[in-house]
C-alpha cells in the first residue's frame, strides 16, 4: 500500500496496520483440500469497526475521483466490492459463475486446478469508456480476476485499479494482472 | 469506530418511492426456467445513489440501536447484507451453501422445487444474545429465510427484524418468517 491519506481521512478511518489487520484472518488448514491454508477472512468481516477501517483504506486514493462503478468477484468479492462501493456512493456491478445472471451476457474462461470455469457479467452493466475499480477478497494465482479483466473490456470499460484484502505473493498472481495497478492491504 | 455518517446520509438520501425503485427492478421473462418471471436487482445495485437510498431506508430504524451484526445469505443477500452492514457499521456475517464455510458450522436445510439444499454458519459468528438484522434480497417462499432464522438461533443470538429489498406477496413467505418482523420496501 502505497498512498498517503489525506488527515481529514486518516482522522476518520485510520488506515488499518497490516499486522493489526492479520489477528483477525484465521488460518484454516486442509482447507478446501488438504495441504492448502486457507486464510479465513470471517473473523474480520464479522468486526464492524475493523472490517470498515480495511474498507476505507482500500477505497482511499479512490475519493477524490471517484470510480463510475465497483465490479465485485462471486461470492466474497461481494462482499468486499459492495462494502468498496458503499463507501465511495458508486453502484456495485457483480461478477457471477455462469447461468446466474438473468440477462444478456459477456464470459471468460478461467483454469482451475481441476478443468475450466466460467465467469459473467450483464452486458449492460458498464457503459463504454466507464472507469472501474475491481475488488476481491484474495489474490492467488490471479485467475478470476484476468477474466474479470476480460469482462469488463468486452464491456469496453476502463480497470483504474485493482483492490484485494490479501494477497499471497509466492503466487505471483500480480504479474498476470499488469500493467494494472493492484493494491492489498496484507501479504502473506 | 464510531456511528457518524448516517444521518448525512439519510438527508442526502430520502426514503426512495417505492414506485421510483421499481423503475430500477428489470423483469425477465422465463429465468431461472420457463413461467418464472425474474426479478432482477443488478440495475438497481448499478446505480449508486439509488442504491445508497434504498439501503439508507432499510437501515433507518436500526440507527438508533444498532444491532450486533447483518446476516447476509449467499449471494445476493451478501450484497444487501453488506450494505446494511457498512451502512450502520457493524459486522457482516455471511450465510453460505453447504461446504463453502471453512470453519466449524451449524446447518439447515430446506426445500427447493426439485429438493433439498442446505444453509451453514459458522458456529463462532454470533455471540450468545446477539441481536441481529437478516437480509436478503427477495421474499417469495420464505424458505431460505426460515433456514436463516434457524442458523441464528442455533448460534443462540436473536432475531430483531428481517429485511428485503422485495416481496412477491402471493407467496405468503411472510407468514412463514412469523412472529419475526419483516420490513421489505417494493413488494409485487
Amino acid at each position: 500500500m502505497s498512498a498517503e491519506p489525506s488527515s481529514r481521512l486518516q482522522a476518520a478511518h485510520p488506515v488499518p496496520d497490516p499486522l493489526e489487520l492479520k489477528r483477525w484472518i484465521r488460518e484454516i488448514p486442509d482447507f478446501p483440500a488438504k495441504g492448502i491454508l486457507f486464510r479465513d477472512i470471517t473473523p474480520l468481516l464479522q468486526n464492524g469497526p475493523v472490517f470498515r477501517g480495511a474498507i476505507a483504506a482500500l477505497a482511499q486514493r479512490h475519493q477524490g475521483a471517484r470510480p463510475d462503478a465497483v465490479v465485485g468477484i462471486e461470492s466474497r468479492g461481494l462482499i468486499v466490492g459492495t462494502a468498496l462501493a458503499y463507501e465511495l456512493g458508486v453502484g456495485i456491478v457483480p461478477v457471477r459463475k455462469a447461468g446466474k445472471l438473468p440477462h444478456k451476457t459477456f464470459s471468460a474462461t478461467y483454469t482451475l486446478e481441476y478443468g475450466q470455469d466460467m465467469l459473467e457479467i450483464h452486458q449492460d452493466a458498464l457503459p463504454r469508456g466507464a472507469r472501474v475499480v475491481l475488488a476481491d477478497d484474495l489474490l492467488a494465482t490471479g485467475g478470476t480476476m484476468a477474466a474479470t479483466i476480460n469482462l469488463v473490456e468486452q464491456c469496453g470499460a476502463r480497470v483504474e485499479e485493482i483492490l484485494f484484502l490479501i494477497e499471497l505473493t509466492a503466487l505471483k498472481g500480480r504479474r498476470r494482472l499488469a500493467p494494472h495497478p493492484v493494491r492489498v492491504l496484507v501479504q502473506y
